[in-house]
């Protein structure tokens, strides 16, 4: 049934799925069970409770719709929007870019403001197209909080900003897939009217659901919003909210139990040690690249992502051959180099339910693998880097004190 | 965690989702993987190969979509048709009312046939309307093999019957959703265009598959379907078969390793086995509803389906009284009745990996619980009816004998 | 990897090893650990304070010994005796022969005191024994609480009561595999000396823990024993609780686990309710035996035991063709008739984490073999029996309330 | 239920219990089994021939007895051995140490041949006193193939040629348990007499079964000695292989599946080169120690252990710190020094189903740890070090070519 077994674990680095807890594998070895009977709602009245905290929401509503990311922004788009709106999308890379395709094939007007992949959403972009906008013809700003294909963190408070500045009433919708329990978020603070995430990433669950929550503007958008929509309409969600049953159709009820898990992991390691640890993780391997001799895709230390790190290669070696060796040889998936930068780039994904041990493992394979393809990298540096910077900054695991 | 245990096993007797057998558990207990390696794409290759079995068909192309039986619906209906088509659409009981709530929302033009709830999809109606409809307007039939509200199996032979009789071009959209896998379905023999099931019904699986699978009638529709879609397009899985990697994004590691043993399961036993299986269970389960003096919703034999059966309550009695009790004091998980028979009806579901033994238990706690709420049964009447009829027809386990 | 698979669940009846609940499978489901941590000494101290609740005792002590019931009663032995002490031991069954054999070959001197199959302990005959010994050759009494081949219960009280009577000082020691967490059982109001049991009995859990608990008189004693012990002996145990480390080699860290989530059902059921559950579990099975028109191997009231019951089969029967035919047509795991009734009786274990709709299931399946062998049973009599007994004893599952 | 959770994976590098490839935790993942059903022995049997091949015998009898290392060592010892019988047995550690007790414990006349911890056997005394034996009064050679406390390994090949040179008849009893499956182990080809090992080391399972492999001569021996046994008796089992049952009491369900499994991934691999892997992980880890200027408890390179290394620390580091430092801020777990070598080394336990990366992970936590406790290490020497070798000498993954 392993069609390629290797011994020993699989170092699984790519930006998601991610490793799943022993806990969460445990919580979710479980036959079916009824949805119906009073079990299954009074689970599901507690998480959606507990799963508005790793949005940093108090206001907002949210549905685990059943699907993957790609679900759950088409659920963000159809819930609020109208075929025809005009929307302000940003284009930095591939899953920025994926989005855009979906926001046209909905029949939204989308105004693309690209970006160089490597580099962030450009926000003056957005100012100006605000500034112009008096007649608030822009009726929502879709933003990828992390974009996973090139390690590059938006600066969504500052979006906010401009938003507050030239008081505009457009939607603030956010792909949170790659950040949401990993990275800073606050939906509330933030003024985010739909942010979403995928259970597969640093909720570290299977892929399967897809977690969109909606602020109250957003809600009320829904109301008149024309996109057609069935199987991702909130409005079913919410007559079912209404009844006390919550599911409009089945839900998987092993994912229900893994986030449940899955939660009580993040609350129990307190979700700002979690963002914490996360930016220990991303900032050790930023210090290996650098001690590697090769550069971050990402261009500024503005935009570093503390969940994926895309690392560029010399021109004389096509990135995916690293990739592919990685996992041939050392057992170590890495992420591969997507469109644009294709060949050019590997990514190590760090995010999830992993610790600094798990992550120098990794950057001593990605070490031996340079060597592998021919980049002369100096054995033992990248983690030499990394683990100075841990040794320093790694706090006691609190349980163990 | 378990909010509401009871000593001993949980007796899973809705309709779905239902039982899993404990080797497929073991099969999806597993850390996420790369879905991108080698790996995945091969299994998932041989993966689309096998599934075409369950539907009986060498010429369609499956679908193994991130999503329940309401998505697949989606992706059936979105995938073929423009808005504005005139679809048959046949409401016999929720689930085929909820069918076509949707193909309304999604704006087609439905034309609803009727049935008393308990009776199958009016045939004759569907032939006069086929007569008329010489200018082919159309566009497709939609029908549910087996509606899972009132335990009835709709004959869909027959309809392809009428279909050719009137040389009618109509796709011949089917839900399987609740009878691949456990009742007789034969795709290309039935010339369907669609069929669709979800993995959480007879193939033993947790929620999270829908499996779509489309005829080259279908595919070729698609190409100039023009209603919304982008999660459910099947076109991103087109190209991603065509590139040889298959996901056009993330899909369950754990369900793909499952559905692998779930079909294992399946075609060691023999389709043709399990579907007498449920043959069995069926006609067991309706031996005993007579013996306790119930009714059938099912008004007639003809209609009689395999899988599930609802059963009639004396007006004195409030049906989920019984499902409530049945869960309360006997750890038995039975369906309600749902709409128009709401307290009307309880549903015994005799789908998917269980075995003769199981189902007595059921029938045996069903006879108690009869007891508890006021109607007079003979306990060990229905199990009687039902052991007669399995002493003398059940085979000996072919690995056993 | 299952060899033999067949459709649907496992019908498990064998009164060991019983069937294991789904949240002690979870539990299990888990790498291994360093037992020498911090965190395994922790469980453990817990785990060892717990463990006394089921044998009932506040002043004996506990030892989990990674074995079997075999290496427990060995345990239970060497520690408190010397070559050439003389026992005194009861002969009812297979189990109390083989711990005959293994008494002998430790070179205890043995009296047997021997009944028939199907009758307890002949307590008479204790007493004239004892009357007899004023000089206290005896060392020990050696007996079985419940017979796992015959489904009899001896009369422990009434054991102590004659060993009080008398004021003998001989050690009390007590296999309690088939009984403890299923059948009353009182350590320390009855002055038990050694109680033991196995995990793969009523804890529902797998093979390999022998829980061996001592009283202090046994303690005592097993600082002057002289029969040759390592692997078994309580000094290393000791030792090491003292250590605080608690384990002399290497502890199965699923077990303990498994252990701890066993005994969190047990203690959220209630041991009380526990051993009114088995006690319905086993009234309910003798009267279906009755129905059936069949003996009870036990001969008599006094001795009918809660947690197997061994049926005698007509003459022109054999009984392990009701086993065998049980396991390859009904999927049903039905106990042996053991030595000198083999082929005359065939065994239904009924302890452990198990239900009513469970065993009717089980029921209905005996009926049904019993046709396939050629008894004339009336099918659904011995339900009848059982759900009427059931129907009217069964408490709501209080966490369903 | 995870008394002290950190986040990510606990990296277990004691030298066992082992890691637990997750398709081992997959195929123990399971219910209880009916082990007197056709399916249970017939599983066995083929395990008993698989078994053989670890041992590279194939005229051995295996036993896999319910117990430890501990236990296994005492059924060599009974099953070969009468009270009063001479035996030589080497002490250069704990566990030989551990063994002797039980030796004299268990009554046998120990000639005690004492090293110097970090050295290896002293063969030369052996020969000496087989040299003097011409009465042949020395029943049996006990030594430890790899004593895990030093990480020494002795050198099995040269006690046999020494035997042979004496044409010294004296039993050849061997403690494999970590070595057995990782280091090159010949039960045929050096004549050893008695061999075992633990599921829980390289085998890389739950504790719980204790594999004895008998050699013609021992199982002839085992018909005379009379030192007393029961539970530990060869004979019992050798009754039911007789039978075909194989199991004279109840062995646990969920290791035989995981041992089936266990055995599939050693073949599949191929036993030589799981013996190159460990031999790889061995020889890297000694040069990280090397590099980290510390040296190795093993005195010299003939000694050095492919499975276990034990690190000395300088005198001004407690070694138990830095065990409890590593676990607690890192999640690493790894071995305490023991007995006489206590807070002078730590272990890293490199056995079982392991990869280079996690090794990696492991050497770089301890850099880490090192300098926590105040030793100058220069971090990412130790992993340069070991990943050189590793870069130059790792094969591919076979399945991945």
């Amino acid at each position: 049934m392993d069609y390629v077994n290797g011994p020993g674990r699989n170092h699984l680095f790519v930006p998601g799925p991610v490793n799943i807890p022993e806990s969460v594998l445990r919580a979710m070895n479980r036959n079916n069970e009824d949805y119906r009977s009073p079990a299954v709602p009074a689970m599901t009245k507690i998480l959606l409770e507990d799963v508005k905290k790793i949005f940093k929401t108090t206001t907002g509503t949210p549905f685990m719709i059943p699907t993957t990311g790609t679900g759950a922004w088409e659920s963000a788009l159809t819930n609020t929007l109208s075929p025809g709106d005009r929307i302000v999308s940003f284009l930095i890379g591939q899953f920025s870019l994926l989005w855009i395709d979906q926001q046209q094939r909905l029949n939204f007007k989308v105004d693309v403001v690209e970006s160089e992949w490597g580099q962030g959403a450009n926000l003056d972009i957005l100012e100006s197209k605000l500034a112009e906008d008096t007649a608030h013809t822009i009726k929502a700003i879709c933003i990828v909080h992390n974009e996973t294909a090139t390690g590059v963190t938006n600066n969504l408070a500052k979006v906010r900003r401009i938003l507050d500045e030239y008081r505009h009433p457009a939607l603030f919708l956010v792909d949170g897939v790659s950040s949401i329990c990993a990275l800073d978020f606050r939906m509330d603070e933030w003024g985010v009217d739909v942010a979403l995430t995928g259970s597969q990433k640093a909720l570290s669950l299977p892929t399967g659901i897809g977690i969109v929550c909606a602020s109250p503007k957003a809600l009320e958008a829904s109301k008149t919003a024309k996109s057609v929509r069935v199987f991702f309409d909130w409005k079913d969600y919410l007559k079912f909210y209404k009844l006390g049953t919550y599911w409009p159709y089945t839900p998987s009820i092993q994912l229900l139990y893994g986030l449940r898990t899955a939660l009580d992991l993040l609350f129990e390691e307190g979700l700002d040690n979690v963002i914490a640890r996360h930016s220990r993780l991303g900032k050790a391997t930023r210090l290996a690249v650098e001690a590697w001799g090769l550069k971050n895709c990402t261009q500024s230390e503005e935009w570093f992502s503390d969940t994926v790190t895309a690392v560029l290669v010399p021109p004389y070696i096509e990135s995916s051959e690293i990739v592919r060796r990685a996992w041939k040889r050392y057992n170590l998936s890495l992420g591969l180099g997507l469109n644009k930068v294709a060949g050019k780039v590997f990514r190590i994904g760090h995010l999830g339910n992993l610790n600094e041990l798990q992550l120098l493992g990794c950057l001593a394979g990605v070490e031996m693998v340079l060597r592998d393809v021919g980049y002369p990298v100096k054995l033992g540096s990248g983690v030499a880097a990394a683990s100075a910077y841990f040794q320093n900054n790694t706090p006691l695991i609190p349980s163990r004190i």
